[in-house]
C-alpha cells in the first residue's frame, strides 16, 4: 500500500474526513489584511486558517490557481503555507488542486513541480488525455494522484454524462483508474458532491478507493448523502469544504469561525458514524 | 472577428505558420548557460531563440510546466520571456500551453492569471469539466482559448477516441468548440499531427476554426500530411515545433541552427503552397 494510502487511513481511523480547500481571495479576506501585499496576506490568511482547524482535518487542499493569480510571488506564498502545514501539522495530507495532464515530458515537469517543488502529498490531475499523460505523475508511488471523475460544476455533464457503450464516460474513467492506473495503490478520484447518484455508482466500482468529495457547502452538495454513499470500512472520502470554512466570518474572528465550521461539520459526521454503527 | 483571430490571420497572409514551443529544460542547454542560475538561463535560453527565429514565426507558445519545475523564479523567467516577446515580435502570438480547466471562480483565477498576470494572447484549455469550466477564459474576447480536441500522445485514444453516439469523443469536443462555445469568435482547437485521419476529419468538421497542431518533428507527424489536412483558404493552421527547433544545436551555435530548423520548415511550407496553388 502506498504511504499516501496509510497516511489517509490512520487519519480515517481518527474519524478526520473534512479536507479544507485553500482558495484565498484577497477580495474576500478580513479588512485587517489589506495593510499587507498581496502575497503576504493569502499566506497569513491560509496559515492561521491551517493554526486554528488542523485539529479536525484530514487534509489541506490549496488552489493552485488562487495563487498564481497573484504571480511569482504568489506562487512563493503557496509554498510557504505548504511548508507550514508540513511544519505544523505533520498528518495532514497536502492535495495539490491544480488538475494538471500534459504529454510525455511535461506531465514529468509537472509532477516534479508539484511533489518536489511546492511540496504537495497528492495533486488532482485531468484524465483526458490518457494513462500516458498521467504516467509521471503516477511513478511517484508515495505520492496520491487523485483523477477528476465526475465533476460538481453544471457543465461536467457536458462531456463526463455522455454515454460511451454501456456506461457514462466518468464511469469508464473510475474503472480505467481503478482496474489499470493504480498498479501502485496511489490513486483517488474526485465525484463533486453536487452528483449524489454518481457518486453512488462510482463508489460501487472501485471499492475502497479514496474519493475526494467537493461541492459539499457553498455548491449545496448535502453531507448526510455523501457520507452514505462515499464512506467504506477504512474511511474511503475527503469532503472538501472551502468557501463556508475560510469565509465562515470576514471579520476578525475568521480563523475562530473556520474552526468552528469544520467542529460543526465533523461533529455532524460522528453523529453520522454513531446512527450507522448502531 | 476576435482580435486574436485578426493578428493570426495577418500572420497567415505573409505565410507564417510555425509556432515555436519553448520548453526549455536545463538538462538539454548549451554548457555556457550552466554557469548561470536556472531561471535566468532557461530566461536567457528562450530570448535568443525568439530573437532567431522570430523572422519565419506566426507564435510562440511557452510551456508553463517547464517554467513551474523551476519553482516561482521560473516563473518569474516565463513573465519575463513573454514580455520579451511582445516587446520584440510584437506581431508573434504568445499562447500560454497550461491545459487548464476548473470549475467557477477557479477557472476565474486562471484566466486572470493567463492573461493579466503572465501576459498571454491565448491559452491551452482541457475541456473534461464542460464548457461552464471555459467560460471565464471566452468571456476575455480578445484572447485566444485554444481547447484540446485530440492530443498527440500515444495514450490520447483512451478516451478521446471512444465513440459517444454515431462519432468519437473528440469530434463531439470539436462540434460543441466550433457550433456552441465559439461566440465571441476566439476559440481554436488542438490535434495532434500524430492523428493524421482526426486532423482530417476535424477540419471538415469545424470550417475555419484555428488548429494548434503540436508532434511535427520529435514525436514524428509529418509537416505534409499537417499541411493538406489543416490549411484553409485564410491559413487555419498553427504548426507547433519544440524540440528539434530549441535543441536544434546544443553547442554555441544553438540560435542560428534554430533559425535554421524554423526557415528550412518555411521553405518547405512555401513549396507545398506554391504546389496546391498551380
Amino acid at each position: 500500500m502506498s504511504k499516501i494510502i496509510e497516511m489517509l487511513e490512520a487519519q480515517w481511523r481518527g474519524n478526520k474526513f473534512v479536507c479544507v480547500g485553500l482558495d484565498p481571495d484577497i477580495q474576500k479576506l478580513p479588512k485587517k489584511f489589506n495593510q499587507l501585499d498581496p502575497e503576504d496576506a493569502i499566506a497569513d490568511f491560509c496559515m492561521q486558517i491551517v493554526d486554528a482547524t488542523q485539529e479536525f482535518v484530514c487534509a489541506y487542499k490549496p488552489n493552485f490557481a488562487f495563487f498564481e493569480q497573484y504571480g511569482p510571488d504568489g506562487l512563493r506564498a503557496l509554498r510557504h503555507v505548504v511548508s507550514h502545514i508540513h511544519a505544523t501539522a505533520p498528518d495532514a495530507i497536502v492535495i495539490l488542486d491544480a488538475k494538471r495532464g500534459d504529454i510525455g515530458s511535461t506531465s514529468s515537469a509537472l509532477a516534479c513541480a508539484a511533489f518536489d517543488v511546492w511540496g504537495a502529498d497528492a495533486i488532482t490531475v485531468n484524465p483526458y488525455l490518457g494513462r500516458d499523460a498521467i504516467q509521471p505523475f503516477l511513478d511517484y508511488k508515495d505520492k496520491g494522484v487523485i483523477v477528476l471523475c465526475r465533476t460538481s460544476n453544471k457543465g461536467a455533464t457536458e462531456f463526463q454524462n455522455l454515454r460511451v457503450g454501456d456506461q457514462p464516460l466518468f464511469m469508464r474513467v473510475a474503472r480505467a483508474v481503478a482496474d489499470e492506473w493504480n498498479g501502485h495503490g496511489n490513486c483517488g478520484l474526485v465525484v463533486g458532491a453536487t452528483a449524489p447518484q454518481e457518486l453512488n455508482e462510482v463508489r460501487q466500482a472501485v471499492g475502497n478507493m479514496p474519493i475526494l468529495v467537493p461541492g459539499v457547502g457553498a455548491q449545496g452538495g448535502d453531507l448526510q448523502h455523501v457520507l452514505r454513499a462515499g464512506l467504506t470500512a477504512d474511511g474511503g472520502v475527503l469532503i472538501n469544504v472551502s468557501r463556508s470554512v475560510l469565509y465562515a466570518s470576514n471579520d476578525q474572528d475568521f480563523a475562530q469561525a473556520a474552526r468552528k465550521e469544520v467542529e460543526r461539520m465533523n461533529v455532524e459526521i460522528k453523529h453520522f458514524l454513531v446512527e450507522v454503527s448502531r
